[in-house]
């Protein structure tokens, strides 16, 4: 293990994050809150000094392998969600520590599932701060930190195989690091779009802000009870299109920049992306039609089925109270999620994709044995190594979940609300049904279940590996 | 594909289900039930004739590969379904012949769910008939044929393989013919056993053999409203420890028999039964020990996570009014099924620890990128192919479930119940939970649904496989 590197690596991410403090400070300033801003400041001062600190020493060696990648990866995640925590904290805004820390991993986890009763109490500032850790955690701090560290060489592909969502990371360029550049470069740009888009359907400069961080890392936090309900029809609609987009395999709006349509479109995961929303979304379009006309709000419904597949978690309606069939395919497609890639959460359309290939593959193979059939994605044969990982990947994803909600029961909720708080968070949605759905909070869970959750956003955001290799104690041995 | 062999095999499943129905026959005439009786005799008649012409004719070619087992055996277990259903039905004690085929592919394929409001509302010998497809149904109908048909060769494997459970089907003697005798044998001597002892207890005769089918087969099918509730304490032990015994790889007893007690001791798959048994048991005793004291009764508790791991289904108490931890244990056990190679459902044990072994050795091939690990179970390598199949079987197992779960929950019912629904059918258990639970039934699902959940409980005692196969219109192809 090259102690070295991990620890100046994590000292980048805790530098990083005391220089987007300065952020929430000055909206802060802007609105007057001159003794929130000055937390910020004085955190970011201390976060600052401390990463400067621990960056200090160059690592004495560049050794750096997948294990070291995961560790860094979990480490930086589990440090800046301690660090982020703290001004909340000390604010009294959310008094207890462990409640702040859910609510800042579900933040940079992109969840977006909170413990505040009402969110409207929090300052301007700490309310930016809520929704911009959605905005930090979507493409990832640590890709970030590719983008801006002077020398990421060798470490490079292993720090972002081990944040990127997805069974395979592809390159967009040779050099690493200009490829998380060209990631961050779109992110921005469309974040800045949603922006100016919110701006002219009427939603006050505070919220579009807010609002477009919450939809950019698909994550789902909003500075209104309501979440997304109170704003124009407009723009709504124009988060409903904007969570898609960010839900999409960001390599596709590289591929367009670089006016390779042909293999823009023809991208197979995409396609099913398209076809499972909107298949799905008429089914729920169906369902409330015929059984629950009072519920069969168009705009309402394109809304919802986006907010959940793509793991964002917005809502404009309580979905608590739809139909059962419209509610099982919103926990259907809470598992799916959104495209490998992307800022979105669940197991990713990708992987079911396989999934379904490896079946109807041995179907054929079982009705013709001496028929040889090659699974391919997009053209070309995925390696059995990938359907391993794939297959590994669910099996894994089944023993957390399993191990999550036996630990969630405890607390004595009722099969619907432990189920799907587990789904809401190990996919990174955000509300669930039940007394976890759209109009409830997590706030009455146990202090042992929300680390479990916290634990569970974690796991969901790093795809469970880095962080059960980090709990690994073996993991740790100097060899 | 060889239409002849599936002819003949076809006809001797129907001519030995009628053989079947003279034991209802009997039973009717000694409970003075003349007229269900002739109903039977008749019935046994005409199929008898129908079999007897159908496999009259030797097949002319002995060509026979999995995709023969595989039709063979789905139409095999539909057939004697749609002939088995015809006393209810003609009776009129199962007015709907919909209802009566659903009763009795819950029946064969040892799930236990039933549609009847009024169980003790049978007739004797229509009862006992409903509790005997249990038994048929446990070790199964082509396994029972292979013993006695006059000349199984080749095709034998085939259909041995397509109807037994568990990923992979050992050979307990050098031939087949031998191999289905033995298990047989076994089956009958446990069943006997089982009679004994419930007579031992109290239980009158009637009711210790229809309890005995129903526990033999792990169906759950009871001739009494209060399931077993109503038996002494000593007759719902037995039961307890009998369902347990059911649940355990056939293979065991053949490795006990000759005395290869190592062998016998040493799987590893049956050590792990006992574990998770054992502990999940503990758990739901503390569970209710110290939420719902009321509910805490030992007979209850180690009977109900028996009855439901093993999807046997019997119920001695309303599972449904325990804790939520309770409930969902009870859940996860559905899932987690019985021994492969048993008379249980579910997905099985086998199964599921190969999986955590992939997981394991996942982990650590991350962690230790250099080292070599082969998966082994009961000290010898798993081939990849069989670690694939399991993958598959997982994929298919989810598609088919999310599938069956859009349909029923067309019907309206809650999400606890439609989900377990459809768990408590695909994995042969019979009662769920909410609408479905043990003081419940499946009476007021949609014809679709009763179709769907049908289609389930065949698919689950198949697994899967020869179903989709027999489907798929591509595998009825000459060629």
């Amino acid at each position: 293990m090259n102690y070295s590197v991990i620890r100046y690596i994590t000292g980048w991410v805790i530098f990083t994050i005391s220089l987007f403090m300065l952020l929430p400070a000055l909206v802060s300033f802007i609105y007057g809150e001159t003794s929130v801003a000055w937390l910020f400041i004085v955190c970011s001062a201390v976060f600052g000094a401390l990463g400067f600190v621990i960056k200090f020493k160059k690592p004495s060696t560049k050794r750096f392998f997948a294990r070291e990648g995961f560790i860094v990866a979990s480490l930086s995640w589990i440090v800046i969600s301690m660090i982020a925590a703290v001004p909340f904290t000390i604010s009294g805004e959310i008094p207890s520590y462990l409640d702040a820390i859910f609510e800042v991993v579900s933040g940079f986890t992109t969840t977006g599932s909170t413990i505040l009763t009402n969110i409207e109490g929090l300052s301007r500032g700490m309310s930016f701060w809520r929704c911009f850790t959605n905005w930090i955690g979507g493409m990832g701090v640590l890709v970030f930190i590719l983008a801006i560290m002077p020398q990421a060489s060798g470490q490079a592909v292993y720090i972002l195989k081990a944040e990127s969502t997805g069974p395979s990371v592809g390159k967009l360029v040779p050099k690493l690091k200009n490829s998380a550049a060209i990631l961050y470069s779109l992110y921005i740009s469309l974040t800045v779009l949603q922006i100016i888009l919110l701006l002219c359907a009427d939603v006050p400069v505070f919220d579009a802000f807010c609002v477009t961080f919450g939809t950019a890392g698909t994550g789902g936090f909003a500075p209104l009870n309501s979440s997304i309900a109170s704003y124009s029809v407009a723009a709504q609609n124009i988060v409903t299109v904007f969570m898609l987009l960010f839900g999409v395999n960001f390599n596709i709006y590289f591929l367009i920049l670089a006016k390779r349509f042909k293999d823009a479109f023809s991208n197979e995961e995409f396609r099913w992306y398209l076809i499972i929303y909107v298949v799905f979304t008429v089914i729920v379009g169906a369902s409330l039609f015929v059984s629950a006309p009072e519920h069969f709000k168009l705009t309402d419904i394109l809304f919802q089925t986006s907010s959940i597949m793509t793991s964002t978690g917005f809502s404009t309606t309580d979905f608590n109270l739809w139909t059962p069939l419209a509610k099982g395919i919103l926990v259907i497609l809470m598992f799916i999620g959104a495209c490998a890639g992307s800022t979105g959460g669940g197991i990713k359309v990708y992987r079911f994709v396989v999934y379904a290939k490896t079946v109807k593959k041995q179907l054929s193979t079982l009705i013709h044995p001496r028929s040889v059939k090659v699974l391919k994605m997009d053209g070309k044969p995925i390696s059995h190594e990938v359907i391993r990982i794939i297959n590994v990947y669910f099996a894994t994803y089944i023993f957390v979940f399993v191990a999550s909600l036996l630990i969630i029961l405890t607390d004595g909720f009722d099969l619907t609300t432990s189920f799907t708080a587990v789904a809401a968070t190990l996919n990174n949605i955000g509300p669930g049904l039940g007394e976890v759905g759209p109009m409830y909070n997590f706030a009455n869970f146990s202090s042992l279940s929300k680390l479990v959750l916290s634990f569970d956003m974690l796991a969901g955001r790093l795809e469970i590996f880095p962080l059960l290799i980090f709990f690994s104690p073996s993991a740790w041995h100097r060899k």
